[in-house]
């Protein structure tokens, strides 16, 4: 994903919650800020946790949260073999059903982390 | 769990992987061995990659997994407060159903490692 | 979703339904006779029945039957109010792994039943 | 469940979650506070809320979850066709995978809910 | 499994099922009876069949209803040679998080069909 | 799907392989040789295996995945009306949530295998 398109995702995604959040009550408002604190800085760097985040979006098969964590894993500092071998662990333990996702994620790092730049 | 309880555990898990792998077929035989090798140190640290299998094995609700990412992690040099906020990650993703499997993690890590010693 | 859009989705809905019965065998026509009866009212009115099947939708995570339940839990007299709270507690069950789902289910309630009409 | 029953089940649940929340950090005390408010009265009857969680608990499979809830809808006023009704809902969203579920919700309502009360 | 075994599975099965069914309403019944109905000779034979519900089982893990499709895949002709690749591709679809119901269906085809009888 | 669609969806899905291949790690690259090798024939024929798939992807609710075994069932040799037996047993064990996916099953099989040639 280059920079353009990590943006539009983001602005996309973000323009969402904002009107999921305008009509929502107040327990999934409280949800939606836990959601963000849980992955600050803490015993564990924000970069482990996004990885944390993208390997139990991919057992669970969520195309957008993968594509979230992936951003914001590379972002946060991440490289591109961390994020490959955090995908490898989702596949063994979730499985070939798994595959379809991962070549979504592996499309993406193509662009967020090309594996070689001359 | 006491080294005694990580040790008992151990050895359960491995008499029944023995006596599955003496009848297994062959796929099954080199699936085992790739999900031993898949936690291998590499970009990742074999800690953290723990820490990734214990999310993994929270969001998918398998608590004799869950045991034994947990016992790993701590092997492996994880500390206390990391594996907690690994599973607490895991409750955010996977939600409420997956609070059984918490109980069940905070009470080993009381034996595993005692949140306060003097 | 205006009642054009409705309208437009139950007709393909049904489109797709019939075809799939004139080839399916005795088993999977008693399934779907089945899974009409079940939402009847009976103990619980067919608008609770409604919201009971949005919020096991919206945990499995399928669009496609979270848009079928909001339409017919409106239609049978569900308020916004009440099919919110059945989506916060179907988030709070189901963990941030169904967000994408919501965004979905909200942007829909915004054209079935629109928060404020002066 | 007798009513000894029901109160030794609260009893061992509210022990393991004090333990739990002794030790938790401040995202995980946030979310259990969220799953006990998300039940409260509202636009819902705190009886429907409950019949709400105890269908999504049996289509995701968690016995503690489903028995918790059976014991809540039935506290709060739910009847014993009520409850039976919302079980017939998750069985035919779910599929037979949940019946070893449900077998247990209803050896639970007979003690619960005696069907005949002369 | 030796034959006691499963005779002693299949009666408490058959007792719980009764129990449930004298008080579950129609929708429940009905589904009970296709959900028998639906493994008879046809198309496809009933062996086969219970494979197909064996792999179901695993990669959606149900302990009790693995044990059921083993036996009765068992007790309809399926091989252990046949059982077991059923279960190889369960697992590569399913991924190490079903290991644990791996380990419980060898243990079980121990009993059932012995590997080597001289 | 007629011989020029599953021709297509083949060369997409190789492509798309071929590209996540060349990135991959070496535990992903024999997890796929391992997706594979499973399907070959044994003690089961590879047509009963692309059936045990097509269960497996159903009740998971993957439609890529469907798609795949249904045109592998098909190439090698189950019928039309076995594949149907196999849905309608994916249908029971996995309840309504699969219809979507038997929907596009179904349109699949319209062109696969029309169900009468005269």
């Amino acid at each position: 994903m280059t920079e353009d398109k990590a943006t539009a995702f983001a602005e996309q995604r973000g323009h969402l919650n904002r009107l999921l959040l305008a009509r929502a009550p107040l327990p999934i408002k409280r949800f939606f800020a836990l959601d963000g604190d849980v992955y600050d800085d803490g015993a564990l760097p924000r970069a482990t946790k996004e990885l944390l985040g993208l390997v139990a979006s991919t057992v669970l098969r969520c195309d957008d949260c993968i594509t979230y964590h992936v951003i914001e894993a590379d972002r946060h500092g991440a490289t591109r073999d961390q994020i490959v071998e955090a995908l490898a662990i989702a596949l063994i333990v979730g499985g070939s059903i798994t595959i379809p996702h991962l070549r979504q994620a592996f499309a993406l790092l193509e662009d967020v982390r090309p594996p070689r730049r001359v």
